[in-house]
């Protein structure tokens, strides 16, 4: 089984590649589907959980998460659910055994054991903007400015959930076999190669 | 005019993909007749600029430098003509026109008005140990942590020196358009697919 995961900076189009790649692959392409199951398992409204898991849960979760052990009704609560969930969710997709890809959910860590291939899509700050600004809808209203911060805080909280599962820091190269900056760049023209940079690994790894 | 920069850790193998990335893209590779030049127009012995240059200078020349101005006479003298020499011969090397990739020498940084595709090479510790063992010769004697030792300090110099001419960390992700680790990599399989990437980027560039 071949496993491609895609970890990226928020409006980096981390999304897009992972999406595309799957294409690309002929992998299956795992998101909306495990939206809708921790939705179901947690009994959590989808929208919900989608926002949650799409804009990092609240900052403070990292520190909060001991004590909830001990104050279980706290508001952290869903959360954790949700978290506990996803994970257990992405280990049985895994167990299934189809090849996929899959974007962001620390997916690299969770599933280590399968030898994945990660990636790490990353961008500078303009060209995130850019990004988020072409997929948002009208009403966003947001300056450049309001932007970046909302775009560092999704990234913080992000890298903090990481450190929940691993001593690996989120976004550093070493955690990946390839770190693709995709400023000023049109998604679709890499993905051929990215597609191929990931064949190769795969074949030369015996999977 | 199309130019790959390479910068790599010690002994994640960049100069090897920087020498067959010249091959596969059939362009010039500039590494033995940078340091030639430089010992003619220094005046220094080849093997002593190339050892400098290879090894990282001294890992004081960054406090020192400053004040070598005062003390036009100080043991750096040599390292610093070593370097402004190595600036001005690349600067020429690049003006001459021709495609070309060149490993190191902080390349990125010092042709970035020619719009370069900068690539950088990494490695997990125990790879790039495994990669020095197998190109040292048989004199090289050095425990697995000895040379661990020896390939930070090697590092570190050449962060210092990046210090000299940018805040853009060296090995830092964002000043790079691709990051490869090679950990468990035979580096001539992934030449191809390193090439093709970089041909798309220029061919998108208009380069």
């Amino acid at each position: 089984m071949r496993i491609v995961t895609v970890g990226r900076e928020f409006g980096s189009g981390g999304r897009e590649v992972g999406k595309r790649l799957a294409d690309e692959l002929g992998f299956h392409y795992y998101d909306k589907e495990i939206i809708t199951e921790i939705a179901k398992r947690t009994q959590l409204d989808e929208n919900y959980v989608e926002t949650k898991l799409e804009k990092g849960l609240d900052s403070n979760f990292h520190i909060t998460y001991s004590h909830t052990f001990m104050y279980p009704y706290s508001p952290m609560q869903n959360d954790i659910k949700i978290l506990i969930s996803e994970r257990q969710i992405i280990k049985e997709l895994a167990a299934a055994g189809r090849d996929f890809v899959i974007v962001g959910r620390n997916a690299d860590i969770l599933l280590a054991e399968y030898k994945p291939f990660n990636i790490f899509v990353y961008a500078d700050s303009d060209s995130k903007v850019a990004r988020c600004r072409a997929r948002a809808d009208a009403s966003e209203k947001l300056s450049d400015r309001e932007l970046k911060k909302q775009i560092r805080k999704i990234d913080s909280n992000r890298a903090k959930h990481r450190e929940l599962l691993t001593n690996s820091k989120w976004g550093s190269k070493e955690a990946y076999h390839l770190c693709v900056n995709t400023t000023n760049i049109t998604i679709k023209d890499i993905i051929p190669v990215i597609g191929a940079y990931a064949s190769t690994w795969f074949e030369k790894h015996g999977l």
